[in-house]
């Protein structure tokens, strides 16, 4: 297997969990068919398709490459049909968004890089491109994301993001250290989840003094 | 006249068509002139600055042509000063947003192909052109979009994406096949709307037995 | 100080502000620290980033310029921690987005002009320039975006950038004359602010009849 198939079996993978959790979220909100796919593409492809139009690789991938959409649908439909099984899943299926979390981290901020896009501005669009797709999911089903609310989520997206730009300025961009990034991005959120950490919440005073 | 001013003219006819629809949404949520004229110009033209954005077709037709940014304001501005009227055309609207469905699915998916993106995401992009500014209406009326929610909408708009890929990929992408494409689009939201077919929501489960 | 580096300290301040009002939104509907210096980013940049998309000035110069990424965060940052002491400051939050809006609108619509956008689309970009993080900043907060629902905002904007494409038209978008017209979005809008002006609402009939 070359490095090239093997970054695209990985890109895959997390197009089809972040696709997956889309389309739960889009389960539990009593939408169709339809619409439980189309929820599912976005959370699986948004990020990408903004971090493609910022760095002017147009068409963006999901829509120049039918393996993408086609993951995408194909694992929505899935879910939709699947779900009340999968349900039993639930810890598989963050510890595998996890993964995805620090996979789209890596690959989002090292093309942003490539696209002579400056160090901070490369890591955000990392961070965005990893965090895109839920931000989506949530706008189409009228929540506020639940990654602006709960948890270390794009915290870790963007440590690794500013470790990917890190061994980029070093010239160390290579597949072992890269590999490493996403792992870090992936051990994070996962002990993030494990001991329930938060970033703070900023305190509103309640209202002060006897009779109010 | 000639074949491109039929073009401009059937496509300013589905602008002014999606944003009467928008503009009644903003009406019903009680939004002041300029919200109303802002949400008709989203319905009719955020499915094709997509479009454009990701084809980079840049800028945007909706941009660069006055014509269409001049027909959207004017028409969602009468509807705000006319709905009460507009109240009783309710069947008229949803039979000419049936025709605008099928029109920009199939002007999409033809500039998509035009601008060389092969033919599954080109197919996406049809069907994002279409129903993409009843999407932006809808998140910014803070709904869940209708066209996840309801009746067959975005698949009509796929299926006739997908004949439109078919005619381009066989060469056979003339007026007459177009025109028919559009209509089977048109055709299909009819009936649906008709005879209220549904896309399949899935079931959850019901807690079941006795005490709980 | 040079004419230039007087326009990156008044761009930086248009950030500054929109970042503190994207902040305090989030820090009201409880989001983590990273979600609220997330919504101040985008109310900070989430317009100017679009606007760079739609003039194809790839990367956008909020990705492109760190300065830009970082201001707004350490804005939104500092609301974060300093807010309840903001809370008095209110009224001058709302005369600095007052400026902000003015400037946003000017910027944008020169851009767009400078980027061979005509005259009509360049007028809507600049009013989507200065109106577009605070879409944003309602869209993540699951609101109506309140720019769409009270007084004069959008519309002190679009005054604004009609009057910057006429002056471009003369050949005198000079710094006075530019200055002048962000002077006029801002005065329009702390007269509305004063006065509580509002654009028309449309009336929704009442049920008439005895009973009724």
């Amino acid at each position: 297997m070359t490095t090239s198939t093997a970054l695209l079996l990985a890109d895959l993978t997390g197009v089809a969990v972040f696709a997956a959790s889309g389309a739960s979220a889009a389960v539990a909100k009593r939408l169709d068919l339809f619409g439980v796919v189309f929820v599912g593409f976005v959370a699986a492809l948004g990020g990408g398709i903004f971090r493609d139009l910022v760095i002017d690789e147009v068409p963006p991938l999901a829509f120049a490459d039918w393996r993408y959409a086609a993951t995408a649908a194909v694992t929505a439909a899935a879910v939709f049909w699947l779900h009340p099984q999968l349900a039993r899943l639930r810890t598989t299926v963050l510890v595998l968004d996890a993964a995805g979390l620090g996979l789209f981290t890596v690959t989002g901020t090292l093309k942003a890089l490539d696209a002579q896009v400056p160090a901070v501005g490369a890591c955000v669009i990392g961070m965005l491109t990893a965090i895109g797709g839920g931000l989506g999911r949530d706008l189409l089903t009228a929540e506020i994301p639940v990654v602006l609310r709960r948890e270390i989520y794009a915290v870790a997206a963007l440590v690794g993001s500013v470790v990917v730009a890190m061994l980029h300025a070093l010239d160390r961009a290579e597949a072992g250290w890269l590999i490493a990034a996403a792992a870090l991005v992936f051990g994070i959120r996962l002990v993030a989840l494990r001991r329930r950490w938060s970033a703070p919440v900023a305190t509103l005073r309640p209202p002060r003094g006897p009779g109010l």
